[in-house]
């Protein structure tokens, strides 16, 4: 991993854990192991572009999860299979952080950049999954809705299981989720 | 409004706008007005009082919408009122903000307090919504999932909605959530 990418990585776990307005350059250094002033140097547009970088890849990271759980066929098995990852990334983390994106959609307008790119990494999921729903017999506009209602429902769920220390609520979007994306009408 | 309820109402205004970890006590002095000291005569506990008081306030302040709406008698009807105030609370601040009990959901240990009032009153909507759906023939198993599942699409479609500048994230919700909670089963 590149000094750069070590940044950006280091940028997302800490929008994960505490969100962007309270994520600072300095802290991005810290957590990277970083010399100071090289964080200007690999970003000269600073937190902004930095936020929009950390964004993009978390948005590419999540993108290429979906892409593998739905080649395995079935969408409705696949969100199972989404939902158990972040289960597991919950508990792995002891409940402390969320999703990168979700951190960077809530961010101010000093890091609209990275709200923009978060927009579009909610619309490339539920392109992913609608035109899975899709491929499997729904029509397009339900299908549209049910993968914007699946992507919604998880986010929230992230926020309720954080809240709760628990990962209930995202078992009950799990049975719920499971039953929806099953029918084909 | 007295000095203390200004100042609670404050820390919810900022926490909706830039989360928990953002918002000082001196943001909330300012906001609400008052002379800098009296902050620490109301809240001797410092922010993590403030966070608690203010968490419990949003959350009380859905709760009673809750109940409002879900009195006009059919659930499904309610959720879509319950996403019309919503989507009226999101356009009237221009995508600026969202819910003050997700923010305090996500929020770090410093405020974990508040943290844990958040997923009481995550609790509370759901059990509220529960309650509807059973009143109205769903069984109660099925009942707190669809409750779970109607609170956290609410929740991540609010973030979406966000990113994307627009209600249609709480749109596609509606719809589907409007079907589901119609079924009786």
């Amino acid at each position: 991993m590149s000094a750069r990418e070590a940044m950006i990585s280091s940028a997302a776990t800490l929008f994960r854990e505490r969100g962007v307005a309270a994520t600072s350059m300095r802290d991005v250094v810290e957590h990277a192991k970083a010399p100071r002033g090289s964080i200007y140097h690999h970003f000269p547009g600073g937190k902004a572009e930095l936020a929009d970088a950390a964004t993009a890849m978390a948005g590419g990271f999540i993108e290429r999860i979906l892409t593998d759980v739905l080649g395995s066929g079935d969408p409705a098995e696949a969100i199972a299979l989404f939902i158990d990852y972040w289960k597991q990334a919950l508990t792995r983390r002891d409940f402390a952080d969320g999703c990168a994106v979700a951190a960077a959609a809530i961010s101010s307008a000093e890091t609209s950049d990275a709200r923009e790119q978060a927009g579009r990494a909610f619309a490339r999921w539920q392109e992913q999954i609608t035109a899975a729903l899709v491929a499997h017999g729904t029509t397009p506009d339900t299908a549209a809705d049910r993968a914007g209602l699946a992507i919604a429902a998880i986010e929230g769920a992230l926020i309720m299981a954080r809240a709760r220390q628990s990962t209930e609520p995202l078992e009950r979007v799990a049975r719920q989720l499971s039953a929806l994306l099953a029918d084909r009408a």
